[in-house]
């Protein structure tokens, strides 16, 4: 499933468009005239009429970082414009730059550190912010500089402390149980997409709680969810989920601890799959390639 | 987890109270004073503190059938009044008698005759009903008897028939995709507990199309629900529920495939462990040993 | 994972060669200079350096049947030629032709059955042949010839039998529990491939009576395995696997229950596959798209 | 199913002897003439004939510490004598004392260290010993002794070494992927359990390079297994198992790295369970209530 960090020369197409006949033999014959090799390729419609096409192509280009700007002009006159085309190409040497925010909690925050520094999640995590500073101490031995803070009364302020670190430098922002609502106004702002997990299956038990409310339904599994942040709680698209099984005898805070070992998971594969360029947006749902 | 049918001289006492001191001593000497020895006993509290205690004991007596009526008298002068206890004394040789409502979809049905031709549940089926006749054909092969219970305009018509034809005679009542709500006469005049199969994974997905709905929304886990059926639809006690993985690659009829998969074994299981006394009440929330 | 039956005008290019690039656009090129749209491409190479090239292209192509030959012929001289390139082309309209061997029991037999009636394998089961007479009567409701070869004494007897039945008439040969070893020679007359289910998470308990086996070992999971028949017990391509949790509570027989829900899930989905040309062979291993 | 750390006056009562009528009346009343309260009661027998019963019964018992000799020499006189029982009486508020043994890959000390510091398992982690150095940097945050010994030409000294610092000061040895071969004498003389992690799903791929040989052979499920070490290599009691999915397209590094995944989680609960005195040997299996 992953590659953690892209070898030289290995680029990525990601596109969408309406599907028409000849799609894939065009991209794949420009990629070819540019000396490009297909890797991988992967491709969905979502329908048989008017349908979305979506794609995924790794190719290995030799010398791609000084060819890669005329592949750009390319795509864009070639492809992009008489077929309607949205289109990404990135640089698998690149790793994305990932703002980590946490809350008291370690175990997501420790679980993606310790994939960073194993070299399993193509990124670079630059900062970690809390709004507690309990977690200073575990995030140290990692080498990522991590802000406190806090957030009281007046959340606005808070959003603004956070949009001064990130400084517009960052590619990612993973919200690894922060426990905060975001606001609309920062997911503006932030321009980068925020990834959440939220401790439940999802649509099941949105909002707090979710573990008590579990075990008040007598579900017979329980589950994490990861998912693209947007303005409504826990309503964006879905990137993964997973489950686990349960029973009477777990109290809450039991259903909590074993809760906590799919959420970890959970996010890091979202994590990850995001920084390989494989999670493509198709309304509110997602396409994992 | 399941013997089919229970050989003989096997009984199985099944009991809840208000959690004290002793009772676990008091239960298992007055066996062994009628004679009985212990075959497996599952025991849980559902709290330190004002907890109700559940137990269910498997055992072995000797000549049980004709000793069954003392042990009886004894379970009810000597614990069940002093300990304020419900309790159920059954034969494991004595197997539940089933109705299985089905409408047009076939699987969860055969599965469930398919189990009880090769024994592997300790059921006798002994009537199916469908407000459809497209099954028929299906049920014949296993001798067991089919009533075609139309259900148009007043449903108060049809379910007058199916008092009928259940007679006050059998133990559980199946619905095995059944897909009409049952009124809160039915369920008050019918007397015996009312086991459902819901395609998703509750409370995700309540009611009506919930494959579509787990499509719209992009889930990446599709599930089935069993559960005991109450006044409030898709609220009842759950007693075991499964999912399977998908992905955006699945149309909605590619998820209802996929989920009846998923539903014939979680119903299949469910109604094992009813009919092996393994399910106990508990609120609005189920036991299972 | 499957259209059930490919509808008019839908085929199916499988190749393999060895990689080198721009065979993608090639391919696809091609397809597209013949009218067809393609409606799926899965692609899969071994390495980086002297890999191996599988792909499986799904596409529309109006009026198929009558342009198939006119682009095979192109294929040929202008793909598999030029790139050393194993290549079937197939018709989704067209199901393949199954023969299932069944012993006495019926789980696996039956849910093959089930769903080809339901339409979801896109096969067409041409007749059932049983070394025991004991599954007729389940076989007969689905119309499906019945065939009882004994096999007694000298095994080469009963197999030839078995090649008048099948009188090179069949794409496919299910084993569905038949538990008789398959002869080196059958498999060389037989000229299709041979799909077994083993009662085991191989390469855990090769051989006879997996399940004691592994009550004796000690499992916590149990599981079984859909392979490709080779002259080598046990040891040919895995298509597919799965198991179930168990604990020291289950007996053999009981083993032998819920390992047979495995079985049939794992060998209707391989069968499945098969069917709609998703499984190739690398070596003794399979690529599934 | 864990508790992390007991609280004040529990104790644990493990026991097995040869099955007869009486055997949990008997227990239960001896545990209330002292004043217990039952908390929890798992019993299992091996066989209708001939078993083995096997019981963990938790029970409350205010003042327990004072109160703990006295029901040891009862249970000695009154059960283990007249019952030819095996017994163990624990308490719930005394961690076991565990060393770890690591090699180079820190996932699975990790991920224990993680959960000691939680306090999820009810255990004292008193020291680390790795063959290497590499890992003491990760170790130090959690305030742990770690000693590297290193393991060149004579094993014996090495394991000398090892007795030397465990001092029969422990009361569990686990291998986390220490990647060593302990020898019979060690195990000896150790004289407290080993719990060993196999990065495979046992019986399958014993010894060496398990990734390597599920990759060769082309299985579709990759797994781990934590057992206790005895004289035969990979092959003690099983207590824990689990698997993930994988197919053609994961590289043997990537094998590595999902299966890490898996040992730790098992590995983890496989030493939750044992510091809860939920293990029981059968023989070359487990019980694990």
């Amino acid at each position: 499933m992953a590659a953690a960090s892209g070898p030289q020369d290995i680029g990525r197409l990601v596109v969408s468009c309406p599907d028409q006949p000849g799609i894939v033999a065009k991209l794949t014959q420009l990629l070819g005239q540019h000396g490009a090799n297909i890797v991988s390729l992967d491709q969905f419609t979502t329908g048989p009429e008017d349908g979305t096409l979506y794609q995924r192509t790794v190719f290995h280009l030799p010398g791609y970082a000084a060819r890669k700007e005329s592949l750009e002009a390319d795509i864009q006159t070639k492809l992009a414009g008489p077929l309607d085309m949205q289109w990404k190409l990135t640089d698998a040497s690149k790793r994305k730059r990932v703002a980590i925010f946490a809350s008291k909690t370690d175990h997501c925050l420790l679980d993606l550190l310790w994939r960073h520094r194993r070299g399993e999640i193509p990124m670079d995590v630059v900062m970690v912010i809390s709004n507690h500073p309990d977690l200073a101490d575990q995030a140290r031995p990692f080498d990522i500089p991590y802000f406190y803070v806090p957030v009281t009364g007046d959340k606005k302020e808070a959003e603004r402390k956070h949009l001064e670190l990130l400084n517009g430098n960052v590619d990612l922002v993973v919200l690894a149980r922060y426990m905060q609502i975001i606001s609309a106004e920062f997911l503006d702002e932030v321009e980068v997409p925020v990834i959440n997990i939220h401790h439940s299956f999802l649509p099941a038990f949105i909002g707090a709680g979710p573990y008590q409310k579990a075990k008040d339904r007598g579900v017979k599994l329980i589950g994490a969810t990861a998912h693209y942040v947007t303005k409504d709680l826990d309503e964006g698209p879905i990137i993964e989920q997973d489950v686990i099984r349960v029973s009477h005898r777990e109290s809450t805070p039991q259903l909590m601890r074993f809760g906590a070992d799919v959420e970890r998971s959970v996010l890091s594969r979202a994590v990850a799959w995001h920084c390989e360029d494989k999670v493509m947006r198709d309304g509110n749902t997602t396409i994992v390639f």
